[in-house]
């Protein structure tokens, strides 16, 4: 099985949530105006990034309540866009950590308030005047998404159920960011930390959080599918995460709507950086280390980390282990449903996370 | 009646939550482990900040809950912690945003982590760094927040309410926050919008959050009662604020344990600095103007807008307000609640909002 099933999936999910994000955000806008213009002007450009969202993780919501035996699908719809305003909100502030001034081909918040900062003639500086703006943004979506969960139709104790496994997997994911940060930011670092790193920070908040957040909302979920929920999760992650970290070095800008250069700048210790390290000769490792973190980082540059990782055989080996997660992965969707239509979703999902191109 | 009273009620309080916030952090801290040592270590730095909260908002849930018929004390004092860690995570991404080295006399953690990117020669500006940081710490712990109060001891339909009541004027304090940064780095703002920063980025969260959520915990609030909370709150929260600012310029620093350069610095709209533009001479006018804002202000910069802060009339201005809301806030209580004892409270608690020292 190919992944077009799970993008027309994934295709269909983004269709009945646009217009609930976009209406939410939109009274949020209103709501926001008691307060202030800025901040109403705030929530209206958030919106737009939001509206840009990929939905894998309110489409794994959605799935995990179906394969636990949920059938309010307007209900999970609706609920689901929780999720997608919290990443939305921890890109955020993972834009201001990045320095990055694109993200899903829209402008930043750090960026666009920057630029404010320098035409208003703020008196601090405007690079920290736009950082606060987008932290105090970011702010204000996280708490936006708990609005959201706490205003669901579904029984009380299933949404505080819900929320425990939400508060747990976001504190886990601010500890791996925490890690990250400090990790990108030199090459003293254990595989066990970058593994940590990268599911902990992507992986488990992308597959585990929303699943499990889906399934907890019908009820309590028998062990054996729990088990193989959370395996199936673990796979989808991991297979997730490669392919991101792929498109973040051998994506097209046009796919991913950010600067290919990033991840380079950034210094973020993948996979692919990881296993460059021990795969590749003096001459590319000392390449390596000195783009790595670099903050004049060109095209250039990335063209020639390509070619060192095609060369060193870097990429086959991380490609190859994102393909074994896919296919270990498939092994655990039995146990999760009996319906067979829903197990060929569950498939395909997989197959797409390492076909996506952006 | 005087403050002693309401002191003693807060002292009492945090003698009962203390060791409920350092079992609960330590707790986490052995949790972020399975992240990784530096997790970890940030939440031990993180439980140094919140060990010195000084339980205002904390003891409001505690009075709200027994106002609205409360009984179950331990239950109470558990679950009201979840604002105390709110506040000091929130107060990490504040001392970002102004650019503290000090709060509540411990070093922040976007000073302590900017020193650490210096030790470990982070290939990014060590600045930066720390900022990330302590973004990411605080974002872990506003969720460690919702943990607590998610997995309190009351009905889940009252958790429910609360939240959502907690989710509210969060959001309203990130967009309060907002306004405020945005309008300290400028001057072109009106006495509508400098009230607004001043309730909703502070007063509002204080006062009224917390007793809300507190009653709300108990079960449906009768409406004299809830109006009369309101109208307390505000005033409480108003009070609160003035002294604050008070505080923030003519505090004694080993009190507040702050520096006493940082509001100017900062370029804070407080209260003191809005009438002083309306009741200053040109004289004084032109030094305001000069020094809010300024990177780096002085202590006899503060000596001087301390003496035009009297000279101007200003401050006596601005402290009858703060004691006109305490005599207001008065009013209110016996709405509030039939008991005498906790009138008293209530009633000392206001007055010693506006005697407190730090």
């Amino acid at each position: 099985m190919d992944g077009l099933l799970g993008k027309e999936y994934l295709k269909n999910y983004i269709k009945n949530v646009k217009s609930i994000i976009n209406n939410y955000l939109k009274n949020e806008e209103e709501k926001a105006k008691d307060v202030g213009k800025i901040p109403a002007e705030a929530v209206e450009h958030f919106n737009n990034l939001a509206a840009e969202g990929k939905g894998i993780r309110g489409c794994l919501v959605s799935l995990g309540y179906e394969a636990n035996g949920g059938t309010k699908m307007e209900n999970i719809y609706e609920t689901s866009t929780f999720i997608e305003i919290f990443h939305s909100g921890v890109l955020v502030h993972d834009d201001f950590m990045d320095r990055d001034n694109k993200r899903r081909g829209v402008e930043t918040l750090n960026s666009i308030y920057k630029k404010y900062g320098e035409k208003i003639k703020v008196k601090t500086d405007p690079l920290h005047y736009g950082n606060s703006m987008a932290v105090s943004v970011g702010d204000a979506t996280l708490y936006m998404s708990w609005e959201i969960l706490l205003n669901s139709n579904f029984p009380p104790e299933r949404i505080i159920e819900a929320g425990k496994i939400y508060a747990k997997y976001v504190i886990r994911l601010a500890h791996g960011q925490v890690l990250d940060i400090t990790s990108g930011a030199h090459e003293d670092i254990t595989e066990k930390e970058v593994l940590n790193i990268l599911w902990t920070k992507s992986g488990e908040y992308t597959s585990l959080l929303p699943l499990m957040v889906g399934a907890t909302l019908v009820g309590d979920i028998p062990e054996k599918r729990k088990k193989a929920i959370e395996n199936y999760a673990r796979c989808f992650g991991w297979a997730f995460q490669i392919q991101d970290d792929y498109l973040g070095i051998f994506g097209e800008e046009e796919e991913t709507r950010k600067p290919i250069t990033s991840d380079l700048r950034e210094g973020k210790n993948t996979l692919f950086m990881f296993n460059l390290r021990k795969l590749g000769n003096n001459e590319q490792k000392a390449f390596q280390s000195s783009v790595l973190g670099r903050e004049d980082v060109t095209k250039d540059d990335v063209y020639k980390m390509r070619e060192i990782l095609r060369d060193s055989g870097t990429l086959n080996n991380v490609l190859k282990k994102g393909w074994a997660y896919v296919e270990e992965g498939k092994k655990y969707i039995g146990d999760i449903t009996d319906d067979k239509n829903m197990q060929n979703i569950f498939e395909s999902l997989l197959v797409f996370m390492m076909e996506r191109t952006k």
